[in-house]
């Protein structure tokens, strides 16, 4: 931090000082033939010397380098709005309670346009005034648990996450909706899917993929869209609610352990694979696309189990990997691989003595597949027949990356590896499809 | 392997005996309240003592565990086909040639029903027995390079099969198919794809995700549109062609860059990412689909840079990584890490200091995102410009796995981090598509 520059030094901050604008200012840089416009926002910590980054008219960043010859003008000075909460919406005790517990990403926030910083803005009031539908729907009870991006949500926050889900579940709540960011909100999904069991109302876990200051944000209709989940659906099972298509038509329900972000940055980013989605929002129904499901229930008693291990790795399998990759997972304690293997779950053969030693060293090793669809058939080609004898758990059709996380939360409950296989392969929350007979 | 019964041993060899079953004999196996009969076949040195596998009528083979209580019985002999080859049809000069080169995979092979053994059938004479339609598209000069399932391709090999192509154009034959197992086939388009350049006429991959002795087999109609597209397309582009769709109606070619295999099973399971395919054969016709290509032209020159650099490791990153695992490969003497980040491109802030130490000591680190649809854009939040600022390279829309291929590739032809970096980002083989304006 640097006074009025915070995360500017150097080069950077030289410039910004020369041409005497400060942070929330609109300023214009000319550098080699181009020029940029836009309002000057903070850095973080991790900056370098020599990069000013302004937020364009279109909503997005951008960092630009300064050199010796870039020109920057102020062209206009920062306006400095403050938040002011709109009265409350008159509550309405005849609606169902719902809460939102925060752990941040672009939907728990709005972007201050004077710092270009993001701040949370998740207190009732501010979200009644964010998203006044809201107030028709629910009456809504709001918590900021963290404010991270997703890609720095751990497994210990997963473990926190079930645990303020739980009491709120326990407050009697209608369900609870989690905002979280995108990134790794599948992960998140599959992670609540199976800390929080026997569920007696619905957690929706809700994102949005642009933020509220862009024009195409999707930030407000999702949220409404995971209200109404809470709030009305007859299931009571772990869901992301997110946009079925880029229009803002309809928000779809995915299971949590089913679900995978499938694109960088389309509204529709979301998607079940290799099982059909759970229900959809239109308007503010909810239909069920399902007759399969666990029926709300508030009687029902919620099973708590937080704990998850990290000693588990996700080891994608690639032309030319090095088995070594292997050993050094067994020397470092590692209780569980969850392997990514080619086609119907393969790796080369010259993978096999590692992957043998594993095991024989008592680490659990499953096999998923890369390609993203379908499922593991391990007794089709020699590999995977071998690959079984070896003692390698075939996972059927469960997503990689939703495998990794049962494995640390199996891992979290038992370090027994005989055990943990058992568990491993038993559909504990839709985690595996039923196998169509061919 | 044991006389009469190849790769059994201990129990599963005793049960054999006992049952005076031999390799080819038909065999009923009763085991708790089940029963399997089908054809028994050999298994590969890697089994263990007490799994017997059997070919069923569907053409799936299955492995059964012996128990003490499990009942074999010989319900028919074997039958002894030898293969034994037609008569050559009447070859037709005027025909372009296509050079067949085969490393293996399902589409290579036909399954011996004596044995269940895969017996590559590659010479032009099985060829044109096995699909006698090829004998009216094109002179086949067929050739078995390797005879590998495609799990056990590495870029050693990958060297190896470019020599081979090369050497077949220098033959100016009107094209090359490139037989090879669906597992791999994305990573080894991309690889012949960098290593094959300035090509004069097509090179087309082409594998089958059914075999030849199930109905539902791909094997014929994937090879006649490889022949057909080898023969007859207007470009000069390493490529892949497989189904379209589930219909055996067409056969779609992508570019060898942009390939992926997005389901364990489907015959449609290879998909273009980020980019509409180059070309669809619809019976025998080439119907190109964009404009933009590499014309085919004879009198071109290629030029062929065979050499791949295998220390280069490909990171999914995921929650809770311990950021040690990058430490480990610094200290290991690699090059290069293709990181699959999360969204736009980010990887915890957690990790961020170890991929630091990584680039400081003369490592190329760059981004690919985990959710394979998207381009990657490290501008637009905090996480993304703090990593471009450590020095990692963004690799806007690259499949991670090409992305690997790639600096491997690179590495075969610099060990220079700055040029490598350089020549990362360079759109070589179509693996960048052109960004749209938003």
């Amino acid at each position: 931090m640097s006074g009025e520059f915070p995360g500017y030094k150097g080069e950077a901050l030289r410039a910004l000082k020369d041409a005497g604008a400060e942070i929330g200012d609109v300023i214009l840089i000319i550098k080699d033939e181009a020029s940029y416009e836009g309002i000057l926002i903070p850095r973080s910590e991790y900056g370098d010397d020599n990069h000013v980054v302004i937020k364009m008219e279109s909503g997005y960043n951008v960092g630009i380098q300064v050199t010796p010859s870039t020109q920057i003008k102020k062209t206009g000075v920062g306006t400095k709005p403050t938040f002011i909460s709109p009265p409350l919406p008159v509550e309405k005790p005849s609606l169902p309670r719902v809460a939102i517990v925060s752990t941040g990403g672009t939907i728990a926030s709005r972007v201050d346009y004077r710092t270009g910083g993001v701040r949370p803005a998740l207190s009732a009031s501010d979200l009644y005034s964010v998203v006044p539908e809201l107030s028709e729907i629910a009456m809504i009870d709001a918590e900021i648990l963290f404010s991270l991006f997703s890609e720095n949500i751990t497994p210990r926050h997963w473990s926190k996450t079930a645990k303020a889900v739980a009491k709120r579940i326990e407050d009697d709540v209608a369900g609870v909706v989690v905002a979280h960011g995108t990134d790794t909100m599948g992960y998140t999904a599959a992670a609540l899917s199976l800390a929080l069991q026997n569920l007696p109302v619905p957690v929706v876990i809700v994102g949005s993929q642009r933020s509220a200051d862009r024009p195409s944000s999707d930030a407000a209709t999702n949220l409404i869209g995971a209200v109404v989940v809470a709030a009305r659906a007859p299931f009571a099972e772990v869901v992301v609610a997110m946009h079925e298509t880029v229009s803002d038509k309809s928000i779809i329900v995915h299971r949590g352990t089913k679900v995978r972000k499938c694109h960088t940055s389309r509204r529709d980013a979301f998607q079940s694979v290799n099982i059909t989605s759970l229900a959809r929002v239109e308007g503010e129904k909810v239909v069920m696309l399902t007759e399969e499901y666990r029926k709300r229930d508030p009687a029902r008693k919620l099973v708590l189990s937080p704990d998850f291990d990290e000693k588990v790795a996700l080891l994608k399998f690639h032309p030319g990997l090095d088995p070594k990759v292997i050993d050094r997972y067994v020397a470092e304690g590692y209780r569980g691989i969850i392997l990514e293997g080619t086609g119907l779950g393969h790796v080369g053969t010259y993978c096999f003595s590692a992957v043998e030693r594993a095991i024989k060293q008592g680490l659990v090793v499953a096999m998923t597949s890369q390609c993203v669809w379908g499922r593991v058939n391990m007794n089709v080609y020699d590999t995977g027949r071998d690959l079984l004898a070896l003692g390698v758990v075939p996972l059927e059709d469960m997503l990689p990356e939703t495998a990794l996380v049962k494995l640390m939360w199996i891992f979290g409950q038992t370090k027994d590896a005989e055990e943990a296989r058992g568990f491993l392969t038993k559909n504990m929350a839709h985690e595996i499809s039923p196998k169509r007979l061919a």
